[in-house]
């Protein structure tokens, strides 16, 4: 269904960069292929060429957008071992990523699961292998914290960083750098940190299945 | 445009129910009043008599969702002036709404730009309300820190909650007290803590304009 040609062609950059725009703008859902064909340009057979169908340039942008982070990271990492430095290594590169790439962020965190079959699996392998690294990095930082505690901790990092599509203003906001030192020092204190949450519950409101509810 | 009845009729509730997790599932822009008449069992005509438009039914989602996240808010601090315990309040209040009604929270989040004009002012006044509360806290928290490090953290810690939706499994993942503990408990150490962080810059990697370019 998918082949393995990255986006190394001119062309297929620009139609998967502008489908990017496309799909953050109007939804994976709702874009056609000649939305993407009037925005580019590039005539109905012309995109063929390059790609199958939409959603193999659903594909394409998620699948290049997760291996980009994670070759990135590769390099960055090198030689580097302590991992609190490799922790903020990670988050920075990250940042760093999506901040150039903030269309994308959207349309990876928005169509998450619009993609089907082998094409998802693909995708979601590369999701693993990097959220395997975070888990790493996490229990080498901490070993004496038990696995849900670290699972938690992961998905309240990944949180952090990924909500920045919604409200990070490039050129206006604080540099990459400096956001992924906050980051990395508000999570790093809390992750580090020995106190233990005291269980004060607010308990006055019990969970509802709904607000619809009466 | 829209008027001011909540949703306390059992119809409607059912109607603004229903209608999120269509929205949810497909998106706003994919789905049609047709399928809310299919899937609610409510003819045209009928949800025609609650309901103006598509648009009204998003915007009461949101809108109810939001004011219901205030109204509740408001109860849970009633008395208590400890900043650091309304903070924990704060956080519990938002994760057991939003555990308890994880489709409106995947609307709100990805059809927040779908609403115009009034609609969307009237939600953003509601969103605008809640983000001054949590920045207020965060001020009486620690009011030696620069605004522009109040705002970075608030988003920090919003990121942390509202990317819930797309990992927590309610039922199997940590019970919604516990999670509000231990994400207080992160941001708050980090928050709280006094040490700054290193500026070392990962460096190697200059933030380029996209993925796509060459």
């Amino acid at each position: 269904m998918v082949d393995d040609r990255g986006p190394h062609d001119e062309k297929l950059a620009l139609i998967l960069r502008t489908a990017a725009s496309i799909f953050a703008e109007k939804g994976y859902h709702q874009a056609s292929i000649r939305d993407i064909s009037r925005a580019t340009g590039i005539s109905l057979s012309g995109l063929y060429y390059y790609v199958r169908s939409k959603e193999e340039i659903l594909f394409r942008i998620q699948e290049h957008s997760f291996a980009t982070v994670l070759e990135n990271l590769g390099r960055q990492l090198e030689g580097e071992i302590d991992p609190e430095v490799r922790l903020r290594l990670l988050v920075e590169n990250h940042l760093r990523f999506f901040v150039s790439n903030m269309k994308e962020m959207k349309v990876l965190s928005h169509e998450a699961t619009a993609l089907t079959g082998d094409a998802r699996a693909r995708v979601n392998s590369l999701k693993r292998r990097y959220n395997d690294l975070m888990i790493d990095l996490l229990r080498q930082i901490r070993p004496d914290v038990e696995a849900e505690r670290v699972r938690v901790a992961s998905f309240a990092l990944f949180g952090m960083m990924n909500w920045i599509y919604n409200w990070y203003r490039p050129g206006v906001d604080a540099k990459v750098e400096d956001l992924a030192a906050e980051f990395t020092r508000i999570f790093l204190h809390g992750y580090l940190g020995e106190t233990a949450a005291e269980p004060r519950s607010a308990g006055k409101e019990p969970a509802g299945p709904s607000i619809w509810s009466e």
